[in-house]
């Protein structure tokens, strides 16, 4: 075994066992563990933004030689107004939150001083690899503790010396607090990821943050679940009924509210009903937002008949790839839906597209027909379907969660946004007094179970 | 592309799409296909059990040959007083069972009119391996019916000539129903199944039910999401206050009442201070069953020093390797664990001993303490923890989940005996009339949010 191997296989190790300790502390010796830690952070703040000013001196001069993008530059300095403050408020945000592990979601008197319980408690130990920003690591830090997990940590390189102080002040705060060291664990060098990546016996969850290479990365290099999505590949659908304003309205701001963002709205499809009626209306308002159309035939034959030829020059002809591709940016691929086609109704047609296109991560419908949205809801297997509603509600704290673990494309465990649950699994606990499985073997004369029902207050 | 690929993405791409109709589908139709399967399998009992006398009569040479077992012939035939009766049972089972899917699960008032709902939908395509018991497939079918999934099935090969009878009059009564036939789909040559493995985009879970060997290679050679576990290493530990018909009890069953079942124990932790004093009765006890007991030194040497030497006689030495051994048999790996050692009390070394060697699928403790009993519940990280109870209740019909689809040995998505909720996930609706994110970014003006939980009953 190579020293990387055995290094990881300790790091790992040695999480497992603190996961181990994490899991029987009480809720109040983890909430306040995050106490402790606000504190410590609070009081290094000098010394951390001291280590950031280091690595934002470098990334400036990675910037300056072109190596380094300005938004990667901006994320990396943890000395902006209010970021810092804000690092802070989320560990006292995460700590007041409900706590997630120890509830009780299934209770049955299986027979006389025979109760089955389902207890939430946390999965072990998490993987997390994230890119630049500095602050995650307290963010995660303080998700990991609350819900009794340890973590793994594996930072951007350009966040390395704020990751080290950050990591000190952290390993420091613990030492005074009933959490093990070793449940949270920054890993310094990138040779070590894929060591850990194999470590499956040990890290039960892998949490990539960042770009979709780096997600595809992780799940293509690793036996252990991943929790996230590589795209956020989003569609609309514009019903033949569709009301012009809501529909202007929504698919504006699924397009243009944020861009760069996984739950940005990248296909429109649009009934050929409405070519000439409702989508001109959105067409123009798109355009004046300085959206790309990509149309297929039909949408530009229609919007270059209904839209001022000004307007009109701008569409472009969309390829087979535009409806596969995630843009990221300001274009957006239209295609026409038949209003029957072989034996498909257009909803079913829609439905059709979007399950075969999609990315499973957040699909609309704009009808005012309630029948059509349930149908579409119902048929579009994705983590969100919405009518009437922005592609961009799908967020963890949109959500109403508190916080957001990431947004799950899986199909199984978590889906969509993520809250403090996702880092969660259950046990079955039973209380006996010397029950044997012989006695209920299904004989004469055998006990007979009752599998009755209890509530869920203790 | 080689053909056995292509066809095995068409089986995927085909289960893929009956998925998605399968999961608008009603509750009634659902359950209405089954009541016609039920009846089909019911009028056709008679073509189906010659078809099964082939297999049997095939199985009879080989087993006489010696390259079959008997316990795989038994297991192969469907004429056995009762089998074909139960089979059918067991799809009305099923079907009264409730509906696992459709179940709103959250509900959430985002804002006036923007509700946010989690509801409980299919997983979409279930791939099931199974080993030779005919009876399988229906009871598979009736699942996937059941829980809106896909299915494809891919027996073992001695029983093909009864799966392609089932599965011709399966494919006959969904004819008559709303199912699509490609929900229900039959694999007969082995070499697809490693392309099958291969449609991780189209295949949503595998569920291996069979041989450990079967499990573990399924588990090695997909990127699938697999339930199952391919091990059922349970151990019980014994404490220093146990009380000794509790202990004789409850060892006893979980060793001896089915010793091949993966809920068996297989090893037992016993403090040193009821060596003397509780193991002897226990040990008599599982000696009387013709349980062979492989002792470590401690235990050997207080029970040769309190059985009769008949039975003290019978005691054999065990080696590091039994402690991480699945017996499968009437044999126990016996451990002493130190009332203190380094800085662990008891129950902190057999938590520990445990959670190095058990497959984290279900162990136990007998103790008079609640306190240890708690600590040991929650410091123990298998799906199954239990308290003076045999490790054999660990079973889905045990739990009252009506059926069993596995028993699961992950740390997401399911854990534990695994029922028709396993085989759900669940998406997120919003239901808006025209709302936009934009208008809840957090400034002066806009509007706030409301998450208000509301009730989940419609």
């Amino acid at each position: 075994m190579s020293l990387t191997e055995s290094s990881a296989s300790e790091i790992a190790q040695s999480a497992s066992l603190a996961s181990r300790r994490l899991a029987t502390l009480s809720s109040d010796s983890r909430n306040e563990a995050l106490t402790v830690l606000h504190a410590a952070l609070s009081d290094e703040r000098d010394y951390i933004l001291q280590a950031n000013a280091r690595d934002v001196a470098l990334a400036t001069q990675a910037a300056e030689n072109g190596e380094l993008s300005q938004s990667v530059l901006k994320r990396l300095d943890l000395s902006r107004p209010g970021k810092y403050d804000d690092m802070l408020q989320g560990i006292l945000s995460v700590r007041d939150l409900e706590d997630p592990v120890g509830r009780v979601t299934m209770r049955t008197l299986l027979d006389d001083d025979l109760v089955l319980e389902r207890v939430t408690c946390p999965l072990g130990v998490l993987l997390i690899i994230f890119e630049a920003r500095p602050e995650v690591i307290a963010n995660i830090a303080a998700l990991a503790i609350k819900s009794a997990n340890a973590a793994i940590l594996k930072g951007g390189k350009e966040s390395t010396e704020s990751f080290i102080a950050i990591a000190e002040v952290i390993s420091a705060a613990l030492s005074k607090t009933e959490i093990p060291i070793p449940a949270v664990q920054l890993v310094k060098t990138r040779d070590i990821v894929s060591s850990l990546l194999a470590q499956d016996t040990l890290i039960d969850l892998v949490i990539p943050r960042g770009s979709n290479e780096l997600v595809r990365y992780v799940k293509d290099n690793t036996k252990i679940p991943v929790l996230g999505h590589a795209d956020g590949l989003c569609s609309a659908y514009l019903h033949s009924d569709a009301d012009v304003s809501t529909a202007v309205k929504v698919i504006v701001d699924s397009k243009t509210d944020y861009p760069a963002a996984c739950n940005a709205l990248e296909t429109l499809l649009v009934h050929e009903n409405v070519l000439e009626s409702v989508l001109p209306a959105v067409a123009e308002a798109l355009l004046a937002k300085g959206v790309s159309l990509r149309c297929d035939q039909a949408s530009k034959k229609a919007l270059t008949k209904t839209l001022p030829p000004a307007k009109a020059a701008l569409l472009q002809d969309s390829v087979d790839q535009d409806y596969n591709t995630e843009f990221l940016d300001l274009v957006l691929a239209l295609k026409t839906v038949p209003s029957q086609a072989l034996e498909l109704s257009a909803v079913q047609s829609a439905i059709a597209h979007v399950n075969a296109h999609s990315s499973k991560h957040t699909d609309i419908i704009i009808t005012t027909s309630r029948e059509v949205a349930e149908t579409f809801m119902a048929g579009v297997d994705s983590a969100g379907v919405y009518w009437n509603a922005s592609t961009r509600f799908a967020d963890g704290m949109r959500y109403g969660f508190g916080t957001e673990v990431g947004i799950s494309t899986n199909k199984i465990h978590t889906r969509g946004p993520v809250g403090l649950e996702g880092l969660t699994i259950y046990k079955y606990l039973i209380r006996g007094q010397g029950h044997v499985a012989a006695d209920y073997a299904g004989l004469p004369g055998s006990k007979k179970w009752k599998h009755q029902k209890l509530d869920i207050v203790p």
